[in-house]
């Protein structure tokens, strides 16, 4: 049986390294696919690189999903492998691959890689990617090994979680925080359309909103064409969240925003 | 029969949009394999993306060019799903496709991709990559669809048209615009060789051009590296078009030129 | 039989030409997959591709790597095809291949890649990346060719090298040059391990390292989670040489260095 591997990290594409973890994959497991999902993930965000693969797994072949963003790397937090109903997440213990496993149903299984067997020898320890996490991912990805096969057993109760935080709905105003600017400067925040709802907030109808002590008006509608250039939009985003954005621009540019700043709406 | 997706759009690589573009068609269409053309055209830039994918077009393999580049993602404005003699083209109806489609012989039918089957659902309406062109593409592709099961067929004549320049030729001289900034610095116009031939040029001569007010000494050679560093050198680029470079250095920082900006040649 | 291309250029993501690269080799060789090193090398740094390469080749599967980092393309330099004992090499004569040529063991046979039938026309001659070396690792890696189709044998000895510095060692000292800023701002010298053993240093001491004038203090450890959060670590790196990090931060910004300049370390 062949898998898919699905991998996500923050190693750029200005150096060898993702071309390496593909080299890695190839000689070993010679009829897997790997699907780029995407490695532009600021360096060392774990939150950010698990709200990416929150939003993409449930477009992600079933198969492997190997995730790198790993600060820590050579220090002793422990390389995990996953076995859900959906697959199998392979990547470090330190939150990135929480809510994602979550987000498909949960673990089944969790597994330390440890097996001298599996892990590839080199001179440094600092590019686990090339030499625990890709042959970990291959061998799954090609059916030759199991979690099992990798390591010991991990208790699901010390693996770390990640925290996210929630909105709060307080009519006619809701406040969350800017979980993602995109690459054309649109806002995610934390609030989901049923908190505008709570809220008061009706589909078509003007919205304001807050950053710092700034009211910016905008109107809650479908999609950024559906308002005038220049004006905001509030929309349901692709991932099913309330978000920010201008019309022929960029609506973290206009109100300064950045990743885990307050926003409050008003209805 | 399964065709190869050739992929192009303003995605980025920096967020998961790509990736997950990937995996839809990977969980549609297993066996098709997906060449990403480019994904760095500029946010919301329809000609940057025509231009780059009318000269890409001819060195891909037949199969389902899917393009997408889409300011007006979620408004009335079509999907289109395009058979070609040479393959099909999926993408926004907003003059993205037309100058490549036009390469290889024009369209033989022109859908619109509305079949709710086709359609993945999703909260928000502003990732139709995802959405609606990947499953129109990967379904074109496995050979699981004819662009007629994708949504009712588009009258030709209603299909958005791209317009570009032509150069401007009165021996001596011959007036362009800058089409394509590459990543070297190279500036591409709309002038061809025999624009220039018209004009009076002969290769391995001196041209001027001029920027502005400002006329610029140039060598008419075949290639960069035929003048000395420093040196501005006019030649035909790899899309057989006339452009402008400067040995050793960015043509369009030394000349302030940016795409849609005139130039002017003498002979 | 056919085989893998690792694929790695200074292209960058911008352009269609990496898409344009996978296309032409897609026509010609189908069934050849192609994994990308990188495209992220700085416009011309043909040592900087060199060193990327060197340090991805043993991860590469056997097959062709591709390698094109040209500013003299259409000038007379040469195209080469390359056979090893572990597979084929393919890019200009510029040094650019010539390390990795060495570590996995040197040249059998050296070929100029001038035979029209290989070539692809094209009405310029400023994207050999396509029109020559693309046509040529797609032959050699479906079997059709081998390096004596593509045209004439080269001389081994009339091949461009690539001539790197050696550190040097005088206890307590060792100075050396830097070869690599990585994404993340770590720093990669041309020292090795043994280098630093011979100054005397040993692995958890402490270490001092200039840069100009300024004598910096940092610990001489396994990884950048070692050491405190702004603190400077010495450390062996993925490829085996000694670099240089600070824990939560870039060390490249934090020292002002980039690729070329020199460091000593003073155990």
């Amino acid at each position: 049986m062949t898998r898919t591997v699905s991998f996500l990290s923050d190693f750029g594409l200005q150096d060898e390294f993702v071309g390496v973890v593909h080299g890695v994959i190839a000689r070993l497991a010679p009829d897997v696919r790997v699907i780029d999902v995407t490695h532009g993930i600021s360096a060392g965000d774990i939150r950010g690189g698990a709200l990416a693969l929150t939003r993409a797994v449930q477009y992600l072949p079933h198969g492997v999903v190997l995730a790198v963003v790993d600060p820590g790397v050579g220090t002793s937090r422990k390389a995990l492998a996953v076995r859900t109903e959906s697959g199998f997440f392979v990547g470090p213990d330190n939150g990135l691959l929480s809510t994602a496993v979550a987000m498909v149903g949960g673990a089944n299984a969790i597994h330390s890689i440890e097996n001298p067997e599996v892990l590839i020898p080199a001179a440094g320890v600092t590019f686990q990617g090339r030499d625990v996490f890709a042959p970990a991912a291959a061998l799954l990805a090609s059916g030759e090994a199991e979690p099992a096969d990798l390591g010991p057993a991990v208790d699901p109760a010390t693996v770390k979680p990640l925290l996210l935080p929630l909105p709060k709905v307080e009519p006619p105003l809701t406040t969350g925080e800017v979980f993602w600017i995109d690459w054309y400067g649109n806002v995610e925040t934390n609030v989901g359309p049923e908190d505008l709802a709570l809220a008061g907030a009706e589909a078509g109808g003007e919205l304001e909103l807050r950053v710092g002590a700034t009211w910016h008006p905008a109107r809650y509608v479908k999609t950024f064409g559906d308002v005038e250039a220049g004006e905001l939009a509030v929309h349901v985003d692709s991932a099913g969240l309330i978000a920010i954005s201008l019309s022929g621009g960029r609506a973290d540019e206009t109100l300064s925003l950045a990743t885990g700043m307050a926003v409050t709406f008003r209805v």
